[in-house]
């Protein structure tokens, strides 16, 4: 870590030079690498056009590297189908699933908005019924007794960041014919940054955005072997319209394929200069120990300034103060840049790796002052 | 048009220095104040991260500004649902309709590949089956006889230009009861630039990064006043989880819900930016004018050159040559962009704003040296 210090992250990050950036969790910040190469894309488009060959050579070059990153994350490339936000891909989960005489959905109370959404769009469409457990207890008791035929929770709870512990639910949801749906949009680079040999989930949907210091515009969904078995090959360059793929069509696996069904390349290019990025100059395999530092140190001045932070089983920590979203304008004032969590007296951070020990002394200094203004 | 001339247009567009763009039709060329507003989107999500306020002040701005612009292209902002593409529109299509017992799909045989696909996926999913026209005049006989749930077709066909009128077929679905999907990808800025009063489909898909010169990633959903009664109010910036709206979820009608659903904003960004330039610059009634003065020229010097070019009724231009790919490429080689169509015997070129006679000129003169090398 010697050459990685706070001049390095700022030299790499310049967002720190403008904001103490404590809010990965809801947008990552991209490094100047990453910036560089969606320039040269954009550039390229205008120089000489979107359907020119210096065009598609770049973007044939990032492609082409995308299974060598997915498998440096732990996930096999031929189970991803690609989606361009975890709001889509949510959506898609419910699309596949959708012949499947679906009527009943099982949800955490009060969970994730992007999931409920999604199963809301679906119930009102096919008159399914939501069933709401009041806790985890509660929805793995519901698993055996309601018997849902689909079953959907976040991996990691935006809100305080805990880790939701899917295994016992996905295991209980194969007992009993369950598709188990999975929002896992703040595990990758948070919980993990290297996926589980197995992972627990029939539909597992993550995104490259926030803890991967990647440009929105890519996810995937990782399909389990028993849906995989059920649709056919996939390819991560394939697209909705091309998963069920009848004999009576070419296989278009061909990057042609990817002009016609990619809505930009930005999330594509940003995400492999961005892994590049943090393999090359962080080591992957340092970002959870430099985040595990960063929150060990966070409780500590949180303890000694008598401020109680939540327990979280991630680098997202929240916070109860009185009107949040007054602390946090105040902050963005002091150019600390954090968040609200919605219906709820809490201020969430999110310490990414690009954070030290000095950003949490002027975190705690700062809301110690905005609490004491109060 | 005294100060639009060629060099007015090579300045905008700076591709046109580097090659000879005919091909429109496949992805239309960007002007350089589009360039700048993608640019400094990037930056600005670079320099302060893309969850700052700095941020998304611009994303705002711009978001802002879209109704104004779908009203000046003649549709109601109010109607369409946002897509990132055609393709994911037409999948959004097929899934919105999923919960109207639909097993059987009328298509138009050989007609588009985008749509096929998603047709193919539907029927794959919900066991419904394909029904293949012969051509125009079968459909619109098979409308009546064979009682398709769903009629699909483009409203221009991208191989030869041509208008499929779809209004008959509108008419025929309606009495029917068929519901109507329409792939406009081809139609906007090409056989029209502001949509008529009644738009004849009751889901009409349009892009604006082929004939709006704007960047890839933002189309939208027509939808017809019964599709709008049966599935409730809609905004332009409403996505897919957020178009079925039960009681119990807040309306999210705030540019926050944005940030959660976008892909990223280059296609957003792109399209007010653009469309302002051919507001403010072109002028959008005269885009057809342009077009069509270019497209009789066109003809004209193919007469002169006896090269037949097949009747069109856009700036979609196709003519029969031996081995179209290898014509495509000794173009290239030339830096004259044009694209062949695949499993057919034709080169396509189309035509757009920014070119003018003497592209057409170079285009014969190189046209007639390479079918005479053969």
């Amino acid at each position: 870590m010697a050459k990685r210090d706070r001049r390095f992250f700022k030299d790499n990050f310049p967002a720190l030079r403008n904001s103490m950036y404590l809010n990965t969790g809801s947008e990552g910040l991209i490094p100047r690498e990453t910036y560089k190469q969606i320039n040269k894309l954009i550039k390229r488009n205008f120089k000489y056009g979107g359907s020119h060959p210096h065009f598609y050579d770049m973007v044939n070059f990032n492609f082409s590297k995308i299974p060598h990153y997915l498998k440096l994350l732990g996930v096999d490339p031929e189970k991803q189908i690609r989606v361009s936000s975890v709001s889509e891909g949510l959506n898609f989960c419910f699309n596949m699933l959708s012949n499947n005489n679906i009527k009943k959905i099982l949800l955490l109370k009060d969970e994730f908005k992007t999931g409920i959404l999604a199963s809301y769009a679906f119930a009102e469409k096919n008159k399914a019924k939501l069933i709401w457990a009041d806790d985890l207890d509660d929805y793995y008791k519901r698993l055996k007794t309601d018997k849902p035929d689909i079953a959907i929770m976040s991996h990691v709870d935006y809100r305080d960041g805990k880790d939701n512990n899917i295994e016992r639910f996905y295991s209980e949801c194969k007992k009993n014919n369950v598709f188990f749906i999975v929002d896992g949009a703040q595990a990758i680079g948070n919980l993990f940054i290297r996926f589980p040999q197995e992972i627990h989930a029939d539909l597992y949907v993550w995104t490259t955005h926030k803890w991967l210091c990647s440009p929105r515009g890519l996810g995937f969904i990782n399909v389990s072997q028993r849906i995989k078995d059920s649709i056919g090959p996939l390819g991560y360059h394939y697209f909705a319209t091309e998963v069920f793929r009848p004999p009576e069509i070419k296989i278009i696996d061909s990057m042609d394929s990817m002009s016609v069904h990619a809505a930009n390349f930005i999330g594509e290019i940003g995400f492999v200069s961005s892994m590049r990025f943090l393999d090359k100059k962080i080591g992957i395999d340092n970002i959870l120990k430099i985040n595990e530092d960063n929150k060990n140190y966070f409780y500590k001045v949180a303890e000694k300034n008598s401020i109680k932070v939540e327990v979280s089983d991630t680098n997202l920590l929240s916070i109860k103060v009185d009107e949040p979203e007054k602390v946090v304008e105040a902050m963005l004032r002091r150019k600390i840049l954090i968040r609200s969590i919605p219906d709820t007296e809490y201020i969430r951070v999110s310490i990414h790796l690009y954070n030290n020990k000095k950003d949490i002394d002027v975190f705690f200094k700062n809301l110690n002052q905005i609490l004491g203004e109060k």
